[in-house]
């Protein structure tokens, strides 16, 4: 005896970081969260308010601001600290600051012995994590971020409206860059084991792929309508990120399309992007390799190639 | 057959209202919850990003930004809208301009047919509870506010720290306004059914009045450091109003100290205070008239005055 | 205001029915639970019991011994009642028998003015579902039994360790007759969207359907196993029959091969038999009707077969 | 990383010991659970009936039949096993034929290395739990009994009916023997911070102790009415452990009146009987002395000898 505790250090606690934090409390996903920003007052603030909320969560969590020696013994490390686009600044330049920001994160981390799994919410998400790996020199398998999980998920829950079947039913990915390029493969979307492109064709009319079309093209702008009705998006990844890091400590084994590095799956390497792994306490257990039509694997092609222009121009 | 769906209208989606409509999502307290503000736009934005939390919550929660009219059927209405304090405005100013919209949010309400319970979180909270109850006519069991129940199970939480033994077996209460003149009456503590004063005197100076006196005193003065830090505070109100209305909807009869209208209990009339009361699908069934000392008396006499004394000079 | 409660009557308080009676309340299913039994000192026995856990359940359920009036307000009924095999009684004479406690069962309970949904656990459970159905005169979707959900649930369950995969992400049936010709239509069997036939293929012999046979095999054994061991077999089927309440009375929309009768599906007519259908809170929305191989068509028919043979010699 | 397991070992699988595993899958309370019994196919019959139910549970279970070297690192050992009275035994032949199962299951327990913490559930509890206590050489603090913890939760659970108030604000005990002598010390009863007594003489006749006497002998002689109507009693007890274990693995510092050692508390030494306990990780970290009334006292007394008098014609 006695049990380890699930400790998770969160950087980073703008509202997606807080987002997540919370409803890991109203979750009672972990035993300990650490909040590190580089507004420490702000941190503790933080700390103070969530801290308020443990009295009526489920579990007792233990809730404080750190920093990064406290990830030492961390099981996760989540991240969410990034910077904004500054007027008439090119997306590189963001990026290029954005790294700066995670070289001042990640080196720190790596020396405070911390052996755990990387998992990355900043966006452009693909990008990030990919730095992420660079900098850290971690297994690939224990640095992965966010990806299109969110999308999936969202995709999957309009699906089952569309179809009047259980969400956990509809089974379909949106796969790619998170981002512009990412895109459905309808060929691998399915009710139960029935592939829905069968049951449109036999369906009179009634299901229609064009009507599943709009629905992820829904997926796809979800955030930017949200962006523009309330200046950010927050509480979609907040839970998004508290079911990722579940699959991780119960060891789940889950299917979730999280960004992974690819070593030669879809003929791809080296690139991080949203592809259906196996999720659990290692991380990024292996990469699940749909097969995919012609078609698809020519749009999953371009958008690696989206994401390999945006992070060649880097400088780490 | 069938369920008739648990339904809240939350008016006001500011970062209060916000945090607890995450929280009910998260926590799957409800089946139906409507945002409603006057900035429609913003509710929309908001409605849109929680319904993205809805793929990985545990229950399938109907989420949309509404009206007024959507309180007609509705079990709930949880009012955390309101103005913040201008620069150089008297508080007595700033409790004037939200009357005023407390008049444009309860009359639509009230003629939409609503026939529910009236939950308020706008602070000072006391203050417009009364206000709501008053623009309202209601019976004055549908209408109460969150009172000290946010103070309550924070001194519990602390206490349980203190002895070193679960909060649940803590039984401790902030009463009075929520505010400066908010105290616990230490003659109705208790660790399981011994008086924690009694315990203090056996304990040879392990456990003192003193520590248990400092502990309220940071339960008092907790908003504050907060809103220091961080400018606001609003996820650990967000919970408790979670847990306020789960105490209505599943009908439980628990003992909250939530804010309630005095009816010759504690020798006061009219006024609006933090109080332990049995709430239940009724509201507040009824107030528990705690035995207080005489000094607690007094206390609880001049807290009251305080609340009067804030109210007298409204124009409603 | 206010809340209906979810309540449901179970009809046989032997070692099935409390066994779900128990899971119940321990998941808090329903809000109101009667139990049912001809030898009412016994239900009364159990209902006491089962109220003493009540003070340690997540929530307040109301448990009590009944009538079958108490069935008119009842969403759900579930009938576990039957009569054991008698040495040297055939097959067809315990159904004879069975069949009679069912008319004893169901008129009493249509005339209470029942018009929720009847759920059958009894064995062999496609015949006593069907009797239920002829009986009750009921639409044939709001009459249903257990069918092989079970024993799906354990495919998937032990898919998924065979794949080291979350069962949840593990997509296959078991259908057909809840008895020796069950099967699995492996053609129907998927990792996420992948064929589990491809994946053996592609496994350089990791993988292989022999070993997949050997799991169905294990499956459709399972239970005589059990009986063996222990005599009888009730701690999966209780926890198989709260899943199946959770899914009507959440109007769920979930996928699960319960014994629906068929209308024309899979070539077949009138006979009730174990088949993927939408489950909802109308019961059995729909049948799904899969994409069988003409070996596992026949394999269908057959089982099809032995379920009509067993009913044709009944006399309701 | 990563998490330790949280592993119970079941001794004995008569019906209070499955109900108390089928409890413990239904609700989640461990990671892996290992069931023991001299009939070790009955064991594994069991193991596989549950196992069945571990797809429909809400986390993954490791359940299994195993032999007492299992216990080498389990956090808790559960004791359930036991004889049933033969026509004409006594009751201390009784005991002295239970001592000897305890014999033949304590020594190998220990032997295996076992250092957690022994909860027995045998009846007659208060003398089983002591028995357990002289033969395993551990110090009191990690062995001890279910008590009183079922009369106690259920006493709450009736009073909360009674004054129409949730249990979890009735504050009160069974304290004493789990038997005949048991009793509920009313001054140490409370409604939130209120005495009951007190409640009751300002009611106006609403409420009396009369009343209150008749709910604590409904407690005291529920299991032998149902013993009457099922000839045993284990649903309650089964959830009541489970109750006690998690307390023990979340170290939550509960106030349980479980059976524990006295070492001067309440002028008593040596003897197991049920009082309130802090209930952690470490076991009985602590006994709570109520103020009781000097009747009270003596009736404590009396309950004691009772137990005492149990203990001493047993030959160890």
């Amino acid at each position: 005896m006695f049990l380890n505790k699930r400790k998770i250090v969160l950087v980073g606690t703008g509202m997606v970081g807080m987002s997540f934090a919370y409803s890991a409390l109203n979750q009672a996903v972990c035993d300990e969260l650490v909040l590190v920003d580089i507004d420490k007052k702000r941190a503790e603030g933080e700390a103070m308010d969530l801290n308020h909320g443990v009295a009526f969560a489920s579990s007792s969590m233990r809730i404080y601001a750190g920093d990064y020696s406290d990830c030492s013994d961390a099981d996760l490390v989540v991240i969410c600290a990034g910077v904004s686009q500054k007027p008439g600044e090119s997306r590189l330049e963001l990026l290029q600051r954005n790294t700066a920001v995670f070289q001042s994160i990640i080196s720190p981390i790596t020396r405070s012995g911390f052996s755990g799994i990387f998992l990355v919410a900043t966006n452009p998400v693909d990008i990030m994590t990919r730095v992420t790996y660079e900098l850290s020199g971690f297994n690939a398998s224990r640095v992965f971020g966010t990806g299109t999980t969110l999308d999936t998920a969202r995709l999957r829950y309009l699906l089952g409206d569309y179809f009047s079947v259980d969400p956990r039913n509809m089974h379909a990915y949106v796969i790619g860059e998170h981002g512009d390029s990412e895109f459905v493969p309808w060929s691998q979307a399915m009710l139960a084991t029935k592939s829905v492109i069968d049951i449109c064709e036999q369906s009179d009319g009634k299901f229609c792929l064009e009507e599943m079309q709009k629905i992820s093209i829904e997926v796809r702008d979800a955030a930017q309508k949200i962006i523009e009705a309330k200046k950010a998006t927050y509480y979609g990844i907040g839970m998004s990120l508290v079911r990722i890091v579940r699959a991780v400590l119960s060891n789940e084994n889950s299917v979730l399309t999280v960004s992974a590095r690819l070593r030669g799956e879809y003929g791809q390497k080296d690139v991080y992007i949203g592809v259906p792994c196996i999720v659990n306490r290692n991380g990024v257990d292996r990469v699940l390799e749909l097969t995919l039509t012609e078609e698809e694997q020519q749009k999953f092609t371009e958008s690696c190639a989206v994401l390999e222009e945006n992070y060649e121009g880097l400088r780490l």
